[in-house]
This record gives C-alpha cells, sequence and structure tokens, in this order.
C-alpha cells in the first residue's frame, strides 16, 4: 500500500477536531426506533436521523468542517463545489454562517427544492449537464474565475472528518452496536463511518447500502480497483457519483460488504419510513433499509445502526406517484 | 350553568390517574423545533409530536384510557365506536393491548390508510355513509347486537381525561408558554387541552384551529351554543365532527379564540411542515400552523405549543398533488 503516502488519510484526531469545530453550527441528531420495522426485519434498528440535520442532510457535518477550518484569507475568497444537491446546500449554510461566499456547479435535472434551498442558503448556483463528465468541466472553468477553495463533496479528508462526526455520535448515543449500515455514492458517508469505527469501535461490521442501478462502489469493492459510471439512472439521486482515491482507501480498507437493491425495494422502503416512522427521508437514505429487508438472514437478532443521511425530497414528485398520479 | 350537573364532566384526578394508566401504553412524544418555523412566525414554536404516537396519533391516549378502565366483566364484551379514523385505530390497538374485541363504524370514504391501521391491530370495520345521521344509525344497530361498550371518539369524559394528557407532558417539558394551539374537530383534543391548563397553568392562552369549510366549531363558539353541520367538506378529514355537550363545556368555558384556515392555507402548511421539518404530519394537524401564519400579530414575540395531532396519511392522496399528477 505504498501509494497511501500520497494521500492524505484523516485520522481519528481529525475527527475530534471536526467534531469540537462543527458543533456550534450543527444538529447533535436524534435515535428514532420503530418497534414495527424491529418486529418486520427481527433486528434491533437505531435510526440515525440526518434527515433532521441542519439544511436536511448529514453533508452539512464536512461542509462545515470545511468552511470553519479555513484560515481568514483563504475564506475571503469563497467556497466552491460541485454536487447533485445536499453537498451544495449545506456548503451554502456552512458558508453563510461564516459570512463568505459560495459558487455551486450542479446539474440543471437536480430537484428544483434542492436548488431553491442552495439559493435560500445565499449559495451561487452554475448549471451543468448531469454527467460527471459535464460536471467536472465547467467547474475547473468557474473555479479557474473566482480562485474559490474547492470543497469535493466527498473525496476531501475535511469532509470525510466532518461526516465521520456522525458515528462518533452514534456510538455515543447506542452502545453495543453489531453493525451499521449506510448509503454509498462518493464514498464520503461511509469512510467517515469507517475512519471513526476503525479506531473507536473495531468490532462493528460496516456495510453500504447502494441502488442495483449505480452499483459502481459494488463493482469495485468485488473487483478491487476503482470502475465509475458516467451518469446511472437511479431514483436515489444524491448515489449517483463514483468512489474517488481517499474513499476507495476507506471502503476497500474497511467495509464488511456491499448489498444493492433494487429501485422498487428502494421505493417500497422509503414508502414504508414515511408511512410507519412519519418521517420525510429522501430516496438514497432509504436503501440502507431497502437491503436489511432483503438480507433478514443477515441482519436478524443484531443491534443494527442505520444512517438516514437527508430529508430533502422534492414534494411535488414523489417516486411512489407517477406522472400521471395513478398508484405505482 | 345548573345543566352542567347532568353531565359527567372529566377533573384533574381523572387526568392524572388516566396519565398513570396509559403510560405503560404510550409514548411520551417529543418536542420538536424550527428555526426557520420560529424566523417565519416571529414566535418561539414548539411542536408536540402526537404523530410520532403510537397508533400514529393523540387518539390512543383517550382510547387506552377508556379500554384499561374497564373492569373485566364489560372488557370481555369488547368495545365499540364510530370514527373518521384516527379513534378507530386507536381503540383498535388499545384494545388489542387488553386482548379484547374491538368494533368500529367508519365511513366507506375513510383512507385506506386508516382501515388497514384499524384491521391490521384487530380491529372489526362495519361500513356508514360519510354523514352524522347514517354514522350513528348504523352505530345504533351494531352496538345493540354486540352489548360493547360504547367509547366515543371525543363526548366521553373517560376519552377527554386521557386526551388531557398530552397538555400535561407538554406543561413538563416546556415551562412558561403563553399560549397552546390546538386543532378542534369533535373537541376531545381541545377539551383535554383546557381540562389540564385550567387547572395547572391558567394564564396559558388556549386556541382552536378550525378548517373554514367545517367551521361549526367557529360558528358555535361565537353564537353561544351548538351548531352542527351533517356533512362538511375539507382536506382535514379528522375535523369534520361536530362539538357535543361534554366538549363544548370546556370550548365554551375555557378557550381563547377559534380561528379557521382555508383549504389552500391548510395544504400549504402541512406541506412546509413535511419539506422543512422533515416530518409525516396529517392535513388536519396543519390547521393550527396555518392559523399561528395568519395571525401573525397574535402570536409574534410568543412561546406557543402546537399540538401535532396525528401522522396517519394516504401516502397515495397527497393534496398538493392532484388526480392528474400536476401540482397545485
Amino acid at each position: 500500500m505504498t501509494d497511501q503516502k500520497k494521500l492524505n488519510i484523516p485520522e481519528l484526531s481529525d475527527v475530534k477536531k471536526a467534531h469540537e469545530r462543527i458543533s456550534p453550527h450543527i444538529h447533535c441528531t436524534p435515535i428514532v426506533t420503530s418497534q414495527f420495522l424491529d418486529a418486520k426485519t427481527g433486528a434491533e434498528l437505531f435510526f440515525k436521523c440526518e434527515n433532521f440535520q441542519k439544511a436536511g442532510a448529514f453533508k452539512v457535518r464536512g461542509a462545515s468542517n470545511a468552511v470553519f477550518g479555513l484560515d481568514d484569507a483563504t475564506a475571503a475568497k469563497g467556497v466552491a463545489t460541485h454536487s447533485s444537491g445536499n453537498h451544495a446546500l449545506s456548503l451554502s449554510y456552512a458558508a453563510g454562517r461564516r459570512g463568505i461566499p459560495c459558487t455551486v456547479v450542479m446539474p440543471r435535472t437536480a430537484p428544483h427544492a434542492k436548488k431553491d434551498a442552495v439559493i435560500g442558503y445565499g449559495g451561487t448556483i452554475v448549471e451543468c449537464e448531469p454527467s460527471t463528465t459535464s460536471r467536472e468541466a465547467v467547474f475547473a472553468e468557474m473555479v479557474a474565475k473566482t480562485g474559490a477553495d474547492f470543497v469535493h463533496p466527498y473525496n476531501d479528508p475535511r469532509v470525510i472528518a466532518g461526516q465521520a462526526t456522525c458515528s462518533l455520535e452514534l456510538i455515543d448515543q447506542v452502545k453495543d452496536l453489531d453493525c451499521v449500515v449506510a448509503p454509498i455514492g462518493g464514498g464520503g458517508m461511509i469512510s467517515g463511518t469507517c475512519l471513526t469505527l476503525s479506531h473507536l469501535a473495531p468490532s462493528i461490521e460496516i456495510y453500504a447500502a447502494e441502488p442495483e442501478q449505480a452499483d459502481d462502489a459494488y463493482r469495485s469493492f468485488k473487483a478491487g480497483h476503482i470502475i465509475a459510471d458516467d451518469a446511472p439512472v437511479t431514483v436515489a439521486d444524491g448515489l449517483k457519483v463514483p468512489l474517488k482515491d481517499l474513499t476507495w482507501h476507506f471502503v476497500s480498507n474497511h467495509v464488511t460488504d456491499i448489498l444493492t437493491a433494487s429501485e422498487q425495494e428502494i421505493i417500497d422502503a422509503m414508502k414504508l419510513t414515511w408511512q410507519r416512522m412519519k418521517m420525510v427521508i429522501e430516496p438514497s437514505c432509504a436503501v440502507p433499509l431497502a437491503v436489511i429487508l432483503k438480507n433478514p438472514n443477515l441482519f436478524r437478532g443484531k443491534k443494527v445502526g442505520v444512517i438516514i443521511t437527508g430529508g430533502n425530497v422534492d414534494l411535488d414528485k414523489l417516486p411512489w406517484i407517477t406522472a400521471t398520479g395513478d398508484k405505482q
């Protein structure tokens, strides 16, 4: 693993510093349980509710850690990012709290709710096409012009250390977990989870949950190297981005397994959560419950932490109601 | 007020007994706040989240108090009720916990989610037409046949004492409230609120919130006597029923004022709560937020308790998405 030397891998001390730095700007989100879902799965599920987080998602942890860690001169030039949504509004939120500019490159197809929220927090949007290629090209041009500090949505040690504070709270709130399940897109949350748990609770198994239709992390994990899709199509719009070197480091070294779910399984798990837990959650964070329901033997009898990553949904476009208003 | 002698009006001691009796069967629901809504209203809002209650609504408080207060011989014959929904499934839940039968007369037009939940808890449904007249006729016939104990959805001292436990928790969880806003339909929740607050915190103002299109309580309050509509039409389907003598006693003696909101205002407040608080709430319990948004001068600068009465929504029929799938 000699090439790890080139990577700036965050340490446990970075997580603790991050937690101290961001605590004034985030919520310690609650743990919610459901007797109905426990009975249905045979497991004890502890939902870490980042849908109730500031800006509606866990991404505010990493974004705040990056923004509030900048020296004043760098901060003055502002921050910039590309994101399918939650990182964008989280960075806008954090930049707004610090009083610095934030520019966001976002696919023109991103949900209106997320675009409105970015603008609501004072961010500026520059649109690109909905592909990784377009996003990166448009972004490079914008950063060259503004000189803003680039905060990558996940492949950034400051961001991973920030996301890692979620599991830090989780293992303080719930003792003796057997495993944790979190969604995987670019791998920021799962990397943060690996970072914290590998140091503080190495016996806890870490499962990453991914849409079948955007299963690049699953295929990477099985192949032993990063495989990237350019423009996957899934209802879990937060999970379309590929792994990068830093997140691949954590995924390849610390993840127990990656489990996938179909679109219908994701939609069913999302609707079930709304129906029984009365919580608005995004399609992306229904993937963990979907894989738990799909693999009962793996989770039965276990204490399972489930990270509900966000609640920013376009309420006018719900995946179980088709364009004609019919039920799916 | 000589005719009050005929009424069996619950006392504070009944509320305390109820709380002790039902505590093993209900949640002490959390208080949730929203900086966004505080900024928008200029008030400090404390949402008492009965949408996270057992069976998804506050009604389980009154139903459990009635069911667990029965002597064994009466209980063995079962319980019965008519209800537009949440009382029905709450009574089924409570009866199921005690292991006794529960029969429910319910309008054939009630949401599928509510019918399914009643059956899921082991209740039996007998359908009627969606009018108060039909409901009462079908019900009388059924009770004559089964000998079940009638637990009225709201005009029952056991039920009112049960609902009163909600405010008992609220004033313990949030100190120095200036006012409490709760929806009003038949008046069970508002009567319970009056019962608790008039004894323990008489300085707290009590506002009832009602749909304009089912404003029989508003008109009753202004007229000084009960006015009942037979079949009002409103998205707030839990608030269609009229006041009765017991609830009128509390409303006429202790409510500060009744405020109304239009259908669109109710739908907007419901959607705003889903969007910003990430909570699934029923149209009925969006009425308090709707009237707070509509009357900013009344609430600005005040500490306001807002009772979120339930979260049982038919997710296939959301009021801001029309039958053709278009936005409203």
